[in-house]
């Protein structure tokens, strides 16, 4: 396809786009399509000629938007915000038209720099300290991950220049919470401490954090019996109900043993923006490695995760590569982002952070995620004020955590219950919130923070709620 | 921003991308910019109010385009080919204004049909085995990683459930070539395995492929002292000279030791779509993985990498988890690539490759890649025929490594006399090749495939490197 082609397709592309965004609110939420639906309205092969435009834009009105769920719709309260903001749109569409290749900074040198500004922007907005260096990754996972290699790496003294984690003989040991992403023991499986060696340490039986005590006990557990405890994962926001670990606790606890600390913000990273909300990381100065991930609830478009470190020659010594079709006379001189993670090849990600900040402009941004603060109390504070209702969690961030609770209910009943209202409102079409266990009960996240969500959109889902619930009591 | 603004600015930012395509002749190959120049322009804060786009766009215009290498120019001869085809990249704008979620097969199922489809249709095209499966990863590094993480769970009967890798008696082992790709190491380093259990077998003098003699000679060494051979990752298209280990031979000596066998095809992937190139993977049907990335010489834009892989079941088992609010009740029928691979979290990926094939044609492609072939071929020729000239090593595929090598220049003067000629030609800005150590000794690697390289563009390099190799010849 040459570039007048690409105008002409590219003008209709960009006009779908529009419409496709201003109609989102008359679109149902949740997908509205079965297993295999989409494969099956797909050719087995791919076409030998090339096809016209129009029929790629009709399969995507045809075929993709109703095969998808509308994270970008007002009402959509599941999992987590998933903001793919126009602004960051037209600088991840900047990055496919420029097709630059970051594999060193030597390939794109603006690749890399605008990536250094832009991450020092973002340690700037959300103060962590000014000593740490940032790179992006693809997502708070792989993120989580590396942090976990580094801390293997530091407290085997690069073990892996040697014989590897299976030369060690006193196993290392990782610490986190129950409530902890499931990709934090998926990472400590991958990097090979081996799943018998992740210790999920108590949580305070109300806030659902870390209890520094029992991360104590459980360190104290571990060196008696001869293990190396080697990091701990503080989750800033759990997935279930934004718990909050205290950092500045967990620390000290840390330090003593030489541990490394990560910070999982994936989702409250965001909130850092706000300076009332910085309490939440108090304390990180004493950390080793934080991530974030713009593309939740801040809105850079999939996939945006920021993560700092505290010492990046440590990361690089641990990640680097150095062979001689990649050397440069500048080497030394400049940051070579593939000695920061895993890939090689890098797209020009900084690009779509860029366009957002400088699109949005700082102030809304901060005055969007204010607003969805103020959602959440408020709907906090209408749960708690109706009968039969209850919020389950303190409600720190914009994820509030509920369950309607009618007399007379055992265990299994109300776990019936709950998952049929939540069934209703969900393939309903008109709201998408999250069933989630708690305490091994079933419970509703209703997680506020689309760039598009209103007060209004949080009252008519507080109408739709009661709704379902009361009809799936009265059968 | 709005769908009315983004629509203002989306065909503002179409007619630039259309625009800088068509002019990417006439700028220079070369990134013109010295480190920290592009950190320089950029403000030390982000902006609090927001900025008009035309701001955005001059300092895309004025900052961004002289800051990177121009791997989409017809004369581009660097490191791989990166291209970034239009109709891709079309694709990749409907991801960003779609802002679909991947986290489930749920949260988006037609961002996992499309790709469960697409991946098939890539398969077929490159006759792998139809019984195995695909998924999209970033690139070939995090590829390799995966396939080696699957490898060493095979290998230790899933130790990650248990104590992990570092209560594993007897070391793992893996078997590549020094030829392998940096990421290769990396990844052997980075899966706990210690690089000191990597061995380096030896390859042919000529073709710099994998010897299976010495593969074997090295495995049965190794199994002799007690260690246990767990992988071997089979080069196809190495980057230094794109050599091609012998996959058919390999095969059985890895089999009759359980290894698992990875086949790092990055590059030369793409040569698949061609019949007369599938002896590259004669011998595929006895390995366990593959990987090559459509975002090099297939031209789907970065970042876009396929896995492959026999037994989709093994690498769930070592990748999955399954948290309770990531549950549905379609769990069991549908694909969750989440526990294909690190992230979680997944972009819309496959409707880049989805346009690319459907927008382009197949026909097409394979008629692009058949030139390239042919001028690779051509080049050989010229460079063979050419007094003080050779070509270094067999040219199968599309890359031809050269040295240009006067009489009476010692082994230090020959090196000083390439890497003189090689930057007088990158700096020029006419064209980008990359030197590369081979055997020890400074080469230029010349790698065709640019999209828009045309025999005429070749030669006209072929003019470039006679000049410069006379010029700094004479001094």
């Amino acid at each position: 396809m040459g570039p007048e082609e690409f105008r002409a397709a590219g003008h209709e592309l960009i006009d779908w786009i529009a419409d496709y965004r201003a109609r989102i609110p008359e679109l149902p939420v949740q997908a509205q399509v079965g297993p295999g639906e989409v494969a099956g309205k797909l050719p087995a092969k791919a076409p030998e000629e090339a096809e016209p435009f129009a029929r790629l834009l009709a399969d995507l009105e045809a075929i993709v938007v109703p095969g998808v769920t509308q994270v970008q719709h007002p009402r959509y309260f599941g999992w987590f915000p998933s903001n793919a903001t126009l602004s960051s749109a037209l600088g991840d569409l900047a990055t496919a038209g420029l097709g630059a290749l970051g594999i060193t900074w030597q390939s794109a040198p603006a690749l890399t720099e605008v990536e250094e500004v832009v991450v020092e922007w973002l340690r700037e907005l959300t103060a962590l300290p000014e000593s740490w260096k940032g790179v992006i990754q693809d997502t708070a996972s792989t993120a989580c991950l590396v942090a976990l290699l580094a801390a293997r790496e530091r407290a085997t003294d690069y073990s892996e220049a040697r014989g590897g984690l299976q030369a060690e003989s006193a196993p290392l040991t990782v610490y986190t919470t129950r409530h902890a992403h499931s990709s934090i023991p998926k990472a400590v499986a991958l990097a090979g401490y081996g799943r018998d060696n992740l210790r999920l340490v108590g949580v305070d039986p109300v806030t659902y954090a870390m209890r520094p005590e029992a991360l104590a006990e459980a360190v104290e557990a571990d060196v008696a019996a001869g293990r190396r405890p080697a990091a701990v994962v503080v989750n800033v926001g759990t997935t279930g109900t934004t718990a909050v670990d205290p950092l500045a606790e967990i620390v000290p606890v840390a330090r003593r043993y030489g541990m490394w600390v990560h910070v999982d913000a994936a989702m409250a990273g965001s909130a850092l923006l706000l300076p009332e909300m910085r309490w939440l990381v108090d304390g990180v100065e004493g950390a080793d490695s934080l991530c974030w991930n713009p593309h939740k609830w801040l809105g850079t478009v999939l996939d945006c995760s920021l993560l700092y470190v505290a010492d990046p020659a440590h990361l690089i010594r641990v990640m680097s590569t150095n062979p001689s079709y990649l050397r440069s006379a500048v080497d030394g001189e400049v940051t070579q982002y593939k000695d920061w993670g895993i890939p090689l090849g890098r797209r020009f990600r900084a690009l779509k952070l860029w366009f957002h900040l400088r699109l949005d402009g700082v102030e809304a941004i901060r005055a969007r995620l204010r607003r969805d603060l103020d959602n959440a109390r408020w709907l906090a504070e209408q749960v708690e004020a109706a009968p039969g209702w209850r919020v389950l969690a303190p409600v720190g961030l914009q994820t509030v955590v509920l369950r309607h609770e009618p007399a007379g209910l055992d265990a299994d009943g109300l776990n019936r219950h709950t998952l049929a209202w939540v069934d209703s409102v969900n393939t309903s079409g008109a709201a998408l919130v999250t069933p989630s266990l708690l305490d091994g009960v079933w419970s509703v996240r209703v997680s506020i923070g689309a760039e598009r969500t209103e007060r209004a959109d949080v009252e008519l889902l507080w109408r739709l709620l009661q709704h379902a619930a009361a009809n799936a009591e009265a059968g």
